[in-house]
């Protein structure tokens, strides 16, 4: 049996107060569901790192205000009584899309989230790859521009300054021309990188300008990743996603092939994520069942 | 019982002549040590990448000419009738230093080599990690600055670029003042970094300076890293070793920490390798003996 149930985070600045309303939500599902927490085997959870993985805790992500330190393993494990497993959004994501998505079949696959922020999974020999603390693949801070932008991290040139979703936003809001198809798009809305994409999609020169800047800063990291890693496959998020073969992932194949040796750049295969709004379940299943 | 003999490898253009002279050497050292092959377990190989490690070949590197696609491992383990190992010399060194030396007790490791070029070995989880096809962590072409100096491997802006030995020898040749102390150290003979870091040692300004730039590049490549790797420890060979705590380890140490986040540098160790002139031996042994 499959159901959902969607919600956004919005944090009471509470972690407590969160943590009660993510247990009335997932009760309410159960009882709609006709199902006692008895008939589950475990339970998966995909939360923004960074995450102290010894201790199941939530350690004090930028979009999550007052979590600082939350042992939500543990809560969520005493309100269900069932075992909880915790990971962080991007590893779950990278678990979902090599178990179920655009990952299949590689056993090592770098997979970015570009959403708001970069995050990135390692699976690196058929197993997700999280480093001794937990904190390793940190790729969306690699310095893609030594004292660059100024990230919502503290340094300077992370490749999330560049490519990142609420980067790239802040950005467009400050250069947008008020005339621009891009500006139309968005209308009365603040404008988005959803709204270069479509533009873009339609040949806007702005909004194609815009994406070529995204493309040539997004090379600048896989450019690292591939030196790094020699993955069999690279998997990119929503943004990629969204806006495809034509305007991103064919440009950064050509590109990163240049920049990267044959031995490493031949069979190497970079594609967008495939499983778009069925990614949050089966991340969270894939979490669930480590081993399955 | 332990006997050594060191070569420099002056490579014919013939590999089948350098290997009948790699045979020659390895039995002349048997007979020395009044040993046959048939009382050796394993014979362990450390050579330069890249390697096609499934056939056991040397595939082409810069500094063994005519030697494209060499299988040399098979080539010994023929002519001496016993199990051969091959290892790249990164990845070698850094399992001997991780065992013998510096990265001693730490499971997640990573060895730049620092010498002619700029190669890496990852000890990832307690283990050797190579990638699938074994050309993981080529650390040495991390791109530190985009579309900056020409790398020996025709690319742009590699960390091997700016503080790889034969690159920064390439460059003091060009702008080492005539009448400097680095120019006095060297003498006659042609301005290497190790006259560099005699004379920073007695505080020649240009020295220093020097220095100075070959730790700034060498943290951009170390930031890199330490997000993507999130390590316990880094360990640096040839050049760090030989420059010590004052001229390199110190100012590398609290620039990185201002680089990273105290998440991922808190804890972290940097320091130089230890294994020096035992280094060599070690290495083979690791290789010949990976599970021992």
């Amino acid at each position: 049996m499959r159901m959902r149930r969607r919600r956004p985070t919005e944090p009471s600045g509470e972690p407590g107060r969160d943590i009660a309303r993510l247990l009335d939500d997932a009760r309410a599902l159960l009882r709609e569901a006709g199902v006692t927490p008895a008939e589950l085997s475990a339970v998966g959870i995909s939360a923004p790192g960074p995450l102290d993985r010894a201790r199941g805790a939530v350690v004090g992500p930028p979009n999550l205000p007052g979590w600082r330190d939350v042992p939500l393993r543990d809560a969520l494990a005493e309100g269900l009584g069932l075992p909880v497993h915790l990971e962080n959004d991007a590893n779950a994501a990278a678990l979902a899309e090599w178990r179920f998505g655009a990952g299949r079949g590689f056993d090592d696959l770098v997979y970015l989230t570009m959403s708001t922020g970069i995050g990135a999974g390692l699976v690196l020999g058929g197993e997700l790859y999280t480093g001794s603390f937990g904190n390793a693949g940190e790729l969306g801070h690699l310095p893609i521009e030594w004292d660059g932008e100024l990230c919502a991290c503290g340094q300077r040139g992370c490749l999330e300054a560049y490519v990142g979703g609420a980067a790239w936003t802040r950005r467009l809001r400050a250069c947008t021309p008020a005339g621009s198809r891009v500006a139309a798009l968005a209308g009365d809305s603040a404008v988005k990188p959803e709204h270069v994409v479509a533009a873009a999609g339609e040949g806007d020169p702005f909004a194609c300008e815009e994406i070529e800047r995204f493309n040539r800063y997004l090379v600048r990291g896989l450019t690292a990743l591939v030196f790094t890693f020699a993955p069999q496959a690279i998997v990119l998020g929503t943004i990629v996603a969204a806006a495809g073969e034509g305007l991103c992932l064919d440009p950064v194949r050509t590109d990163l092939a240049a920049r990267v040796w044959p031995l490493l750049g031949r069979g190497l295969v970079v594609r967008a994520a495939e499983l778009g709004e069925r990614l949050p379940e089966l991340a969270g299943l894939c979490v669930a069942f480590p081993e399955a």
